[in-house]
């Protein structure tokens, strides 16, 4: 894209500084022209402080939305077509990000079951959230990269496809993320609402649903916050035109009883062989429910397509045609230590960011982006929220390759289990509202 | 300096971001650091917009004047005496800057004339307010540049200097001042205000008399953000031990008949004649006297001084120490162009602005740092504020080296003179109030 229009840049930031709305011309301007390099860092700097401390109104975010897809390429799915010629629909999700949150593994699959295509963009762990590409790279030979011609072949012949973005979606996000991430800048809601829809949208995804992420190992420590974010995603995603959902979800406790990357793909595993954590299955079938009802399909049972095997098939089938082998062993750690319980009681608090933040420590993800992560690292829980456990017994397994690292994961750990009176109950509800 | 502590600029720039006071420590740190290139432009930019919109207490303000001034050289007029031995005191004065304001021409000297260094370090112009070192330049031999040890000898024989500041005061400030230029940061009154007397501080001056200029032609047009900023700089001067005075005075019509380079030092000697326009001899004894009672002088009578040409040898001595012929003719125009009074009635209003971005598009100014300036270059007024004009009279004569540049400024200048009906009165007060 090139702008019609030439602005000066200070004129753009001063404006938003002193609390006016930019013009739909001035956000097409700054936005080319950053990602051009004509607009510096530091004017953007300025720039996305005062979005950050002014806000921006939803016709403006939704024109900065716009203006970051120009600035790419956009996928087209409208050319896939199911066996009898009908064009097939496509669903995708995103998640916000947490601590065990292995969901898009059975999630993928589990939908592809009922003839609707998920192409789902991935990324990288940073931080104390994993990333569901470092997850599936445990498995022997899968690989992450695709060609687009690849993933949209794959799309018709298994119906779902987990891989790497590609590049070319949005770069004017990709530049701008890395600026607002060393600015203190991260943390305004339409800078966050448009970097993640800029690159939904540009997938070209027919509808879309969104786990919004709340607590303590979410990036949204805050209920208000969380729901603002989601309804301005929402928002945009309609404006797109794409079917958009939002659920808001628990992040107070990790997903599961894994926090790692060859250990959330064997609990991801058993969650598409009909068994698994609860918390796991749910969250699993809600979405699913979600997305096929955003794709128009409104009879399917999920829970029964993960009993009895569909979902396994398809699942078998999207890692072989990525390389991997789906009976392959995976990665064990090196070395293990045990965390046990202090005392006798319920446990009522198991803290996300603590788990995630030892998962990280442990090796499962990287501080920079460059970094690798080792795939049997991680955290096995051995009790959940709401269980009874007695002093003494194993609350925690550490897994990693490199022992040194132990020491600092368990100071990490140090208060993550709270130990309440039998009788007490932890306040936990995993879906805390729906956003429509 | 070195800052001893060392912390991450996301940090300092989130602290701020999110309303709190930022530390002393994290204050040396961050001003040291980007001085240093450790913190990045964006960085500085993101902190910059921060402070702009969230503010700085008293304390934070004076702390980052302190590191600045802590970023380079300070100079020491302790070592001054008078011929009998006795300490001389020192006496500064800083202008804001406004059109037709040559004001340091002849307060310099005229101070120096009671047994008072005045230390006048002065920059150049940028935009349509114009540069002291600029004006006298126009006088054929004078050179701005002195070494400290020039200076000092000049403050003891003469008693008045008026020369560039060196590069070594409060390079921070240099940097930083760059930087918000072009990040729309330049409005934060804690910045300005730390900028302006970081380097009066490191100037090392006794005493301080700052010229707040209000209005159209002024860089703050609002009254009550000119008193805030001077409260701010007297408040910084007073913790720094710089007995502070600021005036805040109007700059809603040029000061004097002349805003160019020449023609204000032409204007300026015939107030060390004893003449010129009222409103220049007004301000300039006003400003002296501030200066005098700052430095201790109570007696003083800075119009006698004018009238008997004590001031006007002082001058001389200045100019001619530093290569300046007072005596030589000063450089005339080779163009000029007149500008006539549209209808009969009083001139109530000539708007400052208007008439010094005219000066600068004749050549007076300069667009760019590096850009070269027109000593002849400038606008003379042929009538004030309060005159009674009639339709076909001169109001202005534009002056130029090159006619192309006639159309531009006198576009400019539509709309700058007021007429209104005989018995009107413009509203006009020189000095609007004092702070100290």
């Amino acid at each position: 894209m090139t702008a019609a229009e030439s602005f000066d840049a200070v004129d753009v930031i001063r404006a938003k500084r002193d609390r006016r709305d930019l013009s739909d011309a001035q956000i097409d301007w700054v936005v080319d022209a950053y990602t051009r390099g004509v607009v510096a860092d530091e004017q953007m700097a300025a720039l996305a402080m005062a979005i950050l401390l002014n806000g921006m109104t939803h016709r403006e975010t939704a024109r900065w939305t716009s203006a970051m897809i120009a600035s790419g390429e956009r996928l087209d799915f409208s050319g896939l077509r199911r066996s009898d010629g009908r064009g097939l629909p496509t669903a995708d999700k995103h998640s916000t990000g947490g601590v065990g949150d292995k969901i898009t593994l059975p999630l993928a699959p589990l939908v592809a079951v009922y003839g609707v295509a998920v192409p789902q963009l991935s990324g990288r762990g940073l931080g104390h959230t994993g990333g569901t590409l470092d997850k599936l790279e445990s498995i022997p030979g899968w690989r992450a990269s695709l060609t687009n011609e690849e993933m949209m072949a794959q799309l018709g012949d298994v119906g779902a496809v987990i891989c790497a973005a590609g590049s070319g979606l949005a770069p004017a996000d990709k530049k701008l993320y890395a600026l607002r991430d060393v600015t203190g800048t991260v943390e305004a809601i339409p800078l966050i609402a448009s970097s993640i829809m800029s690159k939904k949208i540009a997938e070209g995804t027919g509808s879309l649903v969104l786990d919004v992420k709340v607590g303590s190992g979410a990036f949204m420590k805050d209920a208000a916050q969380a729901r603002e974010l989601a309804e301005t995603m929402v928002a945009l995603g309609k404006d797109a035109g794409v079917n958009t959902v939002a659920l808001l979800t628990n992040m107070a406790t990790p997903l599961g009883l894994t926090a790692g990357n060859a250990i959330e793909v064997e609990e991801s595993v058993e969650v598409l062989a009909g068994g698994g954590p609860e918390d796991v299955v749910e969250l699993t079938v809600r979405l699913a429910e979600e997305m096929l009802e955003c794709a128009g399909v409104h009879d399917a049972d999920p829970r029964q397509a993960l009993r009895d095997g569909r979902a396994m098939d398809v699942w078998r089938r999207m890692i072989a045609a990525q390389g991997g082998d789906p009976d392959a062993a995976l990665p064990v750690a090196k070395e293990s230590e045990t965390v046990y319980a202090p005392a006798d009681g319920v446990l009522v608090e198991l803290d996300a960011l603590k788990v995630g933040v030892a998962a990280w420590r442990l090796g499962a993800g990287r501080a920079r982006k460059e970094d690798p992560v080792q795939a049997a690292a991680g955290v096995r829980l051995h009790a959940k929220p709401g269980a009874l456990v007695r002093a003494g017994e194993p609350l925690m397994t550490l897994l990693t390759d490199t022992p040194e690292r132990f020491e600092r994961a368990k100071e990490t750990l140090e208060g993550a289990a709270v130990i309440a009176p039998a009788g007490s109950r932890p306040a936990q509800q995993l879906v805390i509202d729906r956003i429509a």
